[in-house]
C-alpha cells in the first residue's frame, strides 16, 4: 500500500538517498534526472522514471527538488511552471537565503505552494539518527508534507520567510568551518613538535567539547546590548591572549591565519577606546550594512 | 599536619585560587605579591606573607610562580636566583613556548630545577572537576611536585621540552578562539532576522557538539600525507560551499570575516591546480618557515 506518490527531481548522492528512503517508508516515487542513466537503479527498485519535469509534476502532488544549485532550479523548473501550478514544491537544493526567497517569489507568481529546505546531514545519514532538516516558507506546505519529510530526519519549521532555513543552515555551517579552521591551526602548531594530527585532534575534540557549552553564556551580552565584561572577558585581556597565541604560532613557524580576523577586530575596538568592553562586542563590527 | 610548605608567587585571581586550594588540601603556604595588600586574606587563612621572593624561596623547596607575564617572571625571579638554587620552580605564568624555554635555560644556568605549566581552567575551576593542567620540563620536578599539583586539577606531562605545555595550551586555545569566532559569525547572521544570540548559540552548541567529533577522522589525511579526498571533501566542493556561506552572510549585511582565511587558502589551492585534493591540505599552506 503506497502512502502516496512523491516526485523527486535530481538523483545526485542526496537526491538518490532521499528517493530511496521515501520508497523504503512506503511512498511511490517518480524520478527525474538530467542524465537519464541515474534513474536506472531507482526504476529497478520500483520507481517510475520520467523524461521531463512537467511529467514529474503531473505524477504527484508533492515535488521534491534536490538539484545542483539555484541556477539549475530556475532553468529546470521554469518550463514546468504550468504543470507545477497547485502542487507543493519542496526545494532541498542548497541555495543562499536570497536565492530561496527568489524561488519562493517565482513559485507564488505561478500558483505553486513553496517550501524551502536545508539538509543538515550527509546522504548516508538520511533517515538515520542525527539527520536533521530545516524548513521555511509556506506553513500549509509544511503541514501537508511533514509525514513524508519526517522519514528523512528530524524536521524544524523556521518560519514563513522562505530564506530562513537556508540562513540557519549557513549560519551553522559557518560556525562549523570556523571551528575546523581552528582545528587545523592547532594541528599545525603541534605538528611542529612531531605530534600526529589525529592525536592533536583527539585533544582538541576533548577541549572543544568542554568549551562549546560556554557559547551560550558567552554571547548572552549580545542580547542585552550592554558589553560589561565578566572578569577576564574584556577586549584588553582577550587581545593580549590572542596576540600571544599568534606569537606562539609564529615562533613555531606557523602562520596564525585563523586568528587574524579576531585580532583585527580586537585591535579596532582597542583603537577606538573600547578596551574595557566585553570582547564579544566584536560582533558589532561584523555588520557591513548601513 | 602540613603535607609540606609551598611558596606561591603572585596573588592575582589564579594565584589566589591556587594558594587557597593548596592550603585546603593540607599544604602550608608562603605567599608573595608585588602589592602586599593582596596577601592579607591569605594571611588570615593561615598563610605566611613575605616581602621578597628571596624569602619565599628560602621558605619552601617548591616555588610556584603565577605572575603577569614572561617579563615579570624574569624581572622578579632574577634577584632571587641564589636563593632559588636547588629548589623546584613551577612556572604557571602564561607565556609562549619560547618564553618557557628561555626561563628553563635561565633556571638551568642557576641550578634551579624547572617545571613549566599551563592551566586549562579559569580560577573558579581550580581543584574542581574539569580543571586540567599541562606540564613540561624536568621530569624529576614533575614527580616531586605531582602530589601537590594534582590537588589543582588533572595533570599531564607533555615532555621534557619546557615549551610543550605552553604550546599545547596555546594550540587548544587557538582552536577555542577560532570556534568562538564561528559562533559570533552564526549569531551575527541570525540576528539579522531577529533571532536572539542565546537562541542561535543553543543551536550552534547542539550542531558543534555533533560535528566536533568529526575533527579526528577529518584530519587523519594529514598524517598520511596523502590528500585523496573522501566524497564531498575536495577543495573544489569545499570552496564552493564556503563561498556560498560568505555570499549568504553578505546578503544579510554581515561580513564573513571568520571564513575569509579558509577561502583564501582554498583559492590558493585551486589556483595552483589542487582542486581535487582533500580540503584539509589547507594545513600545508600554514607554514611560514622555510
Amino acid at each position: 500500500m503506497s502512502k502516496g506518490t512523491i516526485s523527486i527531481l535530481g538523483l545526485g548522492a542526496m537526491g538518490s538517498a532521499i528517493a530511496a528512503r521515501l520508497r523504503e517508508t512506503g511512498y511511490a516515487t517518480t524520478v527525474w534526472n538530467r542524465t537519464a542513466a541515474k534513474t536506472e537503479p531507482h526504476v529497478k527498485a520500483g520507481a517510475i522514471a520520467v523524461a521531463t519535469i512537467s511529467e514529474a509534476a503531473q505524477a504527484s502532488d508533492i515535488v521534491v527538488a534536490v538539484l545542483l544549485d539555484h541556477a539549475s532550479v530556475r532553468e529546470n523548473l521554469e518550463p514546468a511552471a504550468t504543470e507545477l501550478k497547485g502542487k507543493v514544491l519542496v526545494n532541498l537544493t542548497t541555495t543562499t537565503p536570497n536565492e530561496s526567497r527568489a524561488t519562493a517569489a517565482w513559485a507564488a507568481d505561478h500558483g505553486i505552494t513553496y517550501l524551502d529546505g536545508a539538509i543538515m546531514a550527509v546522504p548516508a545519514m538520511i533517515g538515520r539518527p542525527g539527520s536533521r532538516l530545516l524548513y521555511s516558507g509556506d506553513e500549509n506546505a509544511y503541514a501537508i508534507t511533514k509525514p513524508a519529510l519526517e522519514t528523512l530526519g528530524a524536521t524544524d519549521f523556521e518560519g514563513t520567510d522562505a530564506g530562513l532555513a537556508s540562513l540557519k543552515d549557513m549560519a551553522l555551517l559557518s560556525a562549523m568551518y570556523a571551528m575546523f579552521g581552528g582545528v587545523l591551526q592547532a594541528v599545525a602548531m603541534m605538528r611542529t613538535v612531531g605530534v600526529p594530527a589525529t592525536q592533536t585532534a583527539r585533544d582538541v575534540t576533548a577541549w572543544l567539547s568542554a568549551v562549546v557549552p560556554l557559547a551560550e553564556p558567552t554571547v548572552a551580552v549580545v542580547d542585552s546590548g550592554e558589553y560589561d565584561p565578566a572578569p577576564g572577558q574584556d577586549v584588553a585581556f582577550t587581545r593580549t591572549a590572542v596576540r600571544s597565541l599568534i606569537t606562539a604560532a609564529r615562533e613555531q613557524g606557523i602562520g596564525a591565519d585563523f586568528l587574524e580576523p579576531l585580532v583585527k577586530h580586537l585591535d579596532e575596538l582597542a583603537a577606538t577606546g573600547r578596551d574595557t568592553a566585553d570582547w564579544v562586542s566584536v560582533i558589532e563590527q561584523l555588520s557591513i550594512a548601513d
